[in-house]
Order: structure tokens, then C-alpha cells, then sequence
């Protein structure tokens, strides 16, 4: 086993560099860590370039099924101050993997997407990716000047579900959301002014459920281009509801829709 | 203004204890931090024994209202060095108080209640608090074993909904939540191992809605007094849902259920 023991070796400078939003976006490359998410990565059908392995932690490889990946994959072992400076954790697992960005293609069949117009919290747009995929929905789309998708916090609490869901960036001038009103798809804004509980609209067809950002909410340009809004009710009678907990709420009515309309 | 300027003058380190959950458990006593929850606390019906202020920040008061209670609170002042001591963040926002338990008597009218049974994560366990006081829950009921209530990251979590939905801690012999079932609650838990989802089971009447601990789930003592099981099902494929998550996904199919009563 070669153990790269330098930081200054060109290829620890070349991993240490993608920490950087814009190296990330200039490589088209983002780095995962620990033995969970490298193992999701492993598993996917997204490209990995390296595995940045610690040389302690080898024997816990098998584990996450991660050693059988080893003779297909180029892997570099470091020494424990070397995953410190590559890793984003206090304290590191141990394993990183740098993965490279995928083309992805949207579907325009029946189905819902969720927009996140301009989120700002890291671990807000984690939960949102996360419950997108276990909802079931066709994607995510972010609409730029949302928090970068491949920030160790935003990717982390994805807990692996960037692996497992479409998310992909839309333009200033909105080309995706446009593209797919212009296919059929009906987009679902949250507002605090209408009288639409999330409930009370059809979400069974295509549909885009628009959720905003943390303090402003949704922009005039997306109510603009909206078809129908919705509001969580509050009973109880507090001023808000965090952005990953609304788009639960309504991806899951979204479920329930859909089952029910099967059932009926 | 008298501004006190040791750690060790005896109301600081009184005041510094509560930091320790062992002593706010003692005194019935805890703290909490910043101005939004500064006065969240000031406008509830929680008795405020002590507004701790760094001297800095007395022109900021006015915007949150809090300088017209000043006259009506124990107020002390303290430097910026002391609030570093007696405060949980990294950067203060210069303001305290030292709040006093309330006892709490849970309601047995229509409506329904959240029970936490052993949730370990402060974050998970405000967002529930949270999420409990904007669906119009009855109350929280946390078994013992739950994370603390007055820990400050879950206070911080609640932002602010701990002074607006009554939450209570359950004993080992779950006395609290037995009375209620006698008082026909029902108990419905949330379960991997059932065909019902969150959507087939009847929320609208008298109910306890059980959630359970991030990795062991429900324990088998709450699902032998369950009266009915339900699931959040997860057309994405995804292996589980943050406990958060799901209990909002819960909580606004009660609001649902309930208001959709209402119309028929």
C-alpha cells in the first residue's frame, strides 16, 4: 500500500481544491465523505474518479461493501493529518470519494417535481432532496441562487438521496421550469396569500411544487408564472413552518393523491 | 446601570449552573437565549425570573418590546465577557433569561396529541415542537429517556413554540399516557411492519400520534398498548424519513382529516 504522507503532493492539492464552490463548478466534480455516502456513491450510476482512503480505517472497508470497488475504482490511501485537511468533519470517517458531476436528462411523464426558488440553508435544501426522493417525486430543480447542491453541509443531509433523485440547475431566465409548463406541468406555488389549503388542489397529474426561500419566500417572477398556490394552515397558531417541513407536507399530500386516485 | 463584571459573583455562577441539566432539573429552572426567544418567553404565560443583558446591546431592546419589562423582571446587567460565560452560541446575541418551569395540565378534549418516545436529537425534538404547535396539537408528551426538553439546541429548535404548546415528560410506568387512553385516546404509532399508511387511519377523533427513537423506532412496551400502526410509504424508494419529517407529515394529515370533517 502507497500512503501519500505530503500535502503538498499535487493530487491532495488538486482533492483539497474542490472545498471551493467554484473549483467544484469549474471541474464539475464535488467530493463525498464517509462510509455510508461513499458507499451510496459507489452504488449509484454517477462516475468516481478517486476514493481517497485513510490507511487506518482499510480493514473496516468490507463493512459498506466498499473493498470490492477498489480494483475498478483509483484509490489513494493518506495518512490520518491528510484526510483532516481534505475531510469537511471534525472528525473525519476516514473515506472520501471525489464523484463526478451527471448529465441529467428531466422526465416530462405524469408526475411532480420540486423547485426550490433561491433556498438559502444547507440543511433545509438537504431535507428537501431527501424527502423528493423518498416521495417519490420526478426531481428537484434549483433555480440558481438557491445554496450549492454540492456543499459537504447540503450533501450530507441529503443523506445520500442526491444519489437517488434527479436535482438539477435552472437558468436566470427559467428555460426549465418554462420548458415544462410548456409540456403540461402545472405549477403549485406556497403562499401565505390564498385561500388554498395544500389540500385542496389537485396534485395528481403533472404538477411543479414551488417552495421559497427562507426569509422572502416565493419571488414575484415565480408566482408569476403560477398556476395555483397553496398555504400550510396553522391552527395552532405559529407564524411559520420551516421550508424542509412545508415541502413535506405537500410532496406527501402529493402521495396521498396519488394512492387515493389508484384506489378510487 | 450597575453592570456586573466577575464570573465569580455568586448570580452568575447560579445562573452559569443551569447550563447543567442536573441542575435545571433541581431548581426547575432554565435559560434561554437571543431576542427573538427573549421575548417569545416575556410574552407567554411562563414566569421570567431573571433578564440577563449584556450593557452593549440596551438600545436594541426596544425593537423586540422587551425594554417595557423591564420594570417588571429581575434585571441584571453584565459585560460581554460574562455573557460569553453564561451563553450556549459561539456569538451571543447579548441576551438571556432564566425561566421557570410551568406546571402543565394536558387537555382530554377532542384533538391529538404528539408522543415522543425516546427521540435522541435536539434538533429532531424542536422541529416536533415546532411542527406541534402550528398543526394545533393538544400537546407534546416526552417519555422519559427523551432527549431534554431545556437542552439548548432543542429550545433553540422550538423557536420560541416550547411557550406555546404544552409539553410534558412521561414517567417509566407511562402514567400520562395511560390516563389518556382511559380518557379514550387512542394510540395510533408509527410503524415499518403495517399495511396502513398515514392516510387509511382515522386521525379526526381523540388521539395520541407516537413517534419513535431515530434508530430503534417505536419501542415493543408503546406498541403493546398501540391501537392502531401506521406507515409513511416511500414510492421514491428511499430507506427511511428523518423523524421530523415524518411526524409533520403526520401531524398536518390530523389538520387535514380534521378540516376536510368540517366541509362534509
Amino acid at each position: 500500500m502507497n500512503v501519500i504522507t505530503s500535502k503538498d503532493n499535487n493530487i491532495i492539492k488538486e482533492i483539497k481544491k474542490l472545498k471551493d464552490r467554484k473549483t467544484r463548478s469549474a471541474k464539475g466534480e464535488f467530493l463525498v465523505e464517509g462510509f455510508r455516502f461513499v458507499e451510496e456513491a459507489l452504488k449509484s450510476d454517477f462516475e468516481i474518479k478517486t476514493l481517497i482512503i485513510e490507511e487506518s480505517v482499510e480493514d473496516k472497508l468490507s463493512n459498506y461493501n466498499i473493498d470490492k470497488y477498489l480494483d475498478k475504482v483509483e484509490t489513494i490511501y493518506v495518512t490520518k493529518s491528510i484526510m483532516k485537511i481534505l475531510a469537511s468533519t471534525e472528525t473525519p470517517q476516514g473515506i472520501l470519494a471525489v464523484v463526478k458531476n451527471k448529465d441529467i436528462k428531466l422526465k416530462d411523464n405524469e408526475g411532480f417535481y420540486i423547485f426550490c426558488d433561491k433556498v438559502q440553508d444547507p440543511g433545509n435544501l438537504g431535507t428537501i432532496i431527501r424527502t423528493a426522493h423518498a416521495s417519490g417525486a420526478l426531481g428537484v430543480i434549483l433555480r440558481k441562487g438557491t445554496v450549492d447542491l454540492y456543499n459537504d453541509k447540503t450533501l450530507r443531509s441529503t443523506m445520500g438521496s442526491v444519489f437517488n433523485v434527479p436535482v438539477v440547475y435552472d437558468n436566470d431566465d427559467l428555460d426549465i421550469i418554462m420548458s415544462l409548463k410548456n409540456k403540461g406541468f402545472k405549477v403549485v406555488s406556497s403562499s401565505l396569500d390564498t385561500d388554498y389549503n395544500f389540500y385542496d388542489i389537485d396534485l395528481t397529474g403533472k404538477c411543479i411544487i414551488v417552495v421559497g426561500n427562507e426569509g422572502n419566500g416565493i419571488s414575484s417572477e415565480i408566482f408569476a408564472i403560477s398556476d395555483e398556490k397553496f398555504k400550510i394552515p396553522m391552527p395552532g397558531g405559529a407564524e411559520s413552518l420551516n421550508v424542509g417541513i412545508a415541502t413535506s407536507v405537500i410532496a406527501f399530500e402529493a402521495v396521498r393523491q396519488r394512492n387515493f386516485k389508484i384506489k378510487c
